[in-house]
């Protein structure tokens, strides 16, 4: 799971990781907030209404779930479970909280990446730039990422962005290396077996 | 630490990644074994009389030492703890037992790489094709090969050298994503403490 305050481009750092990983599944969150000028339905987010989300909750639909901001976010069990069984790996672009949440339910197996931003001034200056939030937004994020960066020991991997191409390289040397562990690689066990039966 | 078999491929493996990598630093073992064609003192080993290994025994100089085939191998720590305070890591281009030694003492904070080769017959070819060894060597290494491939779940991570290209590649992944890791980085906590120290 790949955590970050926003205005730290972790969504420009998953979204090329998946672009570039063919075995990579994103989990798109549902969300009942509205679509901001640019984002796409089912890409950005599944936008659903809030009767929608109530009867997913229901459901039993979410992996996790959480309200932020007095907005409704989930991630979707049935995709995930999917990917996983399809031998993928899932990428979690998700809140502080909600990795948290995976990470108690996915047990060791899950990875927990934080973003830095170099500066509390680098990511306001980002955040204003991207001109979506009010200056009320702005400081709740700011203040947000406070106590969240002060979380930084709970992450296996930190990654400072202050620059991009670096912060990617580092990114996809994590997404391959875990995908190397032993553990995560039982057709090992088969290979060895042929080969301890291989007369020399 | 990376650990194969001889003739799987980890010399060339491990002499690419130092040779790219420079805060990475090779530990040389110490060895009373003749030198072959093409090998040099200082580079490939550092061959020694026994009784300069005796007397380096018994000034405890070695981080791990074993007799293997009649001859002396061992570690010189005095190098190693000179990389290490000087902020880098070491690699280990090591044997099996050496390796669990080393591991035993150095805890979690050592990495265990395993190069398998795509079958024994394909390690019986190369090691025919470099011909350094007698037919009797040749048949103690893939006998030996068989007992260490066995303990393959004793290694965080696992390579499989059928390709050298993708092999090497996977290696400096884990190199990269082990040296990310938030517990080898104390150095964050100094970063997120002048961000917490922030205005906002």
């Amino acid at each position: 799971m790949v955590v970050a305050p926003s205005g730290v481009g972790k969504t420009s750092l998953t979204r090329r990781l998946v672009s570039d990983h063919g075995d990579l599944h994103l989990s798109i969150s549902a969300t009942t907030r509205e679509p901001r000028p640019g984002e796409h339905d089912g890409r950005d987010y599944h936008f659903v209404s809030r009767d929608k989300f109530q009867s997913m909750l229901s459901e039993d639909a979410f992996l996790e779930w959480a309200e932020v901001y007095g907005n409704f976010y989930g991630s979707p069990k049935a995709p995930i479970m999917d990917a996983l069984n399809r031998g993928e790996s899932v990428l979690f672009d998700i809140d502080f909280q909600g990795a948290m949440k995976v990470h108690k339910q996915a047990g060791p197996d899950s990875v927990l990446v934080y973003i830095l931003p170099p500066s509390l001034a680098e990511m306001s200056r980002r955040l204003h730039t991207r001109s979506q939030d009010s200056e009320e937004v702005i400081h709740r994020r700011l203040s947000r990422a406070k106590d969240e960066v002060a979380a930084w020991e709970q992450f296996d991997y930190v990654i400072l962005n202050d620059d991009f191409d670096r912060a990617y390289a580092d990114l996809a040397h994590i997404y391959h290396a875990e995908r190397l562990k032993r553990a995560r690689n039982p057709w090992i066990g088969d290979l060895v077996n042929d080969l301890l039966r291989e007369e020399i």
